[in-house]
């Protein structure tokens, strides 16, 4: 029996409509269901001057970047990029349930180090920004990391209002620059992913600079290296770096073609609700909760190339 | 200058005084220190009756089993291992950042699927348990999926204390057990594990059964599959399970001899805090917070085999 059939037989309509909630305005819908009714609108090409794309032997994994969270970083990145630095050098760390770590493997000898060209060998720490200004889509849910969390973007951020500070949150697929024991000893030359369990205790102690948007498995299905912190104890167990490039170095027919689902939508926030309760026919029991890093921003082949 | 100086410089010494917090028990530790401190009473050897080790091409991956909190499937599985029911199958599914699954290839076709022996066909669902009596080690921080976290006999636990109910939770290199629509679907014939990010919304929403306390990373790095959810498109590409064995099956020497800490003393509180102020060197911003699967409890090498 429904409830609406029960309170009528128990002759309490009126006091049950007097508290009820006022229906949603849309019905709960599915993840597919949302994605399925977006519009042109909801979706949105990744920027060709932020996104890199990184060839491994495996194929392509596709970073797009913060700035406005990470203006040095990025701009140090997208230096060491156009100068080619990059191409050659390989993933030297793969650590389960942690991170993935690229680079250069003689990065710690001077005399056999790669240069960064005009790149800057130091920068400063770009750990959190202003909250003041963001285009926050908060989500409501509680977060244990932080008193704030939401989507600006594309990327999980993570805020606190009280000292109006925002930074981005360390989910899967977060891209950072490694550094060492000072906060400031990081230029982006050094790069992780995040490939497990989202390590949020590395929130505000390092800088975040982008998110892989396509690829990530040709990062975390690499095998585990064997020495400390998962570095690869012989040289040859390393994946290769192919190359790394600015998208807008790419002629517009050679750039991989996908799109991204804005955060800043109704069609965003149905998506969202769609995780918090989940409506699909195996669910039985529903968490009316979900997590920033619960989320991954759906993609989907572009309809034409990107100009 | 240091805080103490700085107040004494302003003739505040006594103001602070009384507004200062009592010292702590111990001074603060690092994970390293919490652990090179601990005594041999910290640890335990696994369960040989409750402990599966299944063998992959790369070796071997160790699971614990929970049969407090799945009593059923956990007998199922055992006994489906006693008969030697796994040996020869495969892993089915990779997901990236999500599960890896394995079991009989066939188990759709009722002509071709292999017998389940003297295991049941089905079995009831075991989503959650009582909360009564459980010996919980509770975590002092917010969880957004649960109003209480914490750990039982090494597993990752939340609980409703409202409703008297508490479950395993759904972190990193837990096992479950895979069913269909239906709750009472599952029979632990096919088997999964987390590999990714630690997806809370299946709590409450299928059972299961243990964790993988050694050799996740021989299922994590796994290729993805290519199929949807992940399923290999080829039979060629999927992962051989040489054998499944409850350790008690194997000769005491031929037993992988490993020990876990526990999660019921006073050494585990430590530890709980060096996750929750990160007191390395490497930390600058220390967040006062942890969560229920950002934690794996360490194991280490066992001094001796396990009896």
């Amino acid at each position: 029996m429904r409830l609406s059939t029960l309170v009528a037989s128990l002759g309490l309509p009126c006091l049950l409509a007097a508290h009820a909630a006022p229906p949603p305005a849309t019905p709960p819908r599915t993840t597919a269901e949302v994605l399925k009714a977006s519009q042109p609108g909801d979706w949105r090409a990744p920027d060709p001057a932020r996104t890199l794309v990184m060839e491994l032997a495996s194929g392509p994994v596709l970073i797009e970047l913060a700035p406005r969270f990470a203006p040095r970083h990025v701009a140090n990145l997208l230096a060491l990029a156009r100068g080619r630095y990059f191409d050659g050098l390989a993933v030297l760390r793969v650590q389960d349930n942690y991170v993935a770590q690229w680079g250069d493997p003689e990065a710690d000898k001077p005399d056999q180090a790669r240069s960064l060209g005009a790149a800057d060998l130091r920068l400063p720490a770009e750990f959190d920004t202003a909250l003041r200004g963001l285009p926050l889509t908060r989500l409501p849910d509680a977060d244990g990391w932080a008193p704030v969390t939401g989507w600006v973007d594309g990327f999980p951020v993570a805020a606190d209002p009280r000292r109006g500070r925002a930074w981005l949150a360390h989910c899967h697929a977060m891209v950072g620059a490694a550094r060492a024991n000072p906060p400031d000893s990081s230029n982006a030359s050094a790069l992780y992913a995040v490939i497990g369990h989202a390590p949020r205790a590395l929130d505000r102690n390092i800088t975040l600079v982008g998110r892989v948007i396509s690829g990530i498995e040709r990062l975390s299905a690499l095998p585990r290296g064997g020495a400390t912190l998962g570095f690869y104890e012989q040289a040859e167990q390393r994946a290769a770096i192919r190359s790394v490039r600015v998208l807008d170095e790419l002629p517009p027919e050679q750039r991989p073609a996908l799109e991204l689902l804005r955060t800043d939508t109704a069609t965003w926030q149905a998506l969202v609700e769609s995780r918090r309760n989940r409506r699909e026919a195996w669910f039985v029991h529903r968490a009316a909760h979900v997590g920033v890093c619960d989320i991954a921003v759906p993609t989907r082949p572009a309809p034409r190339i990107p100009q």
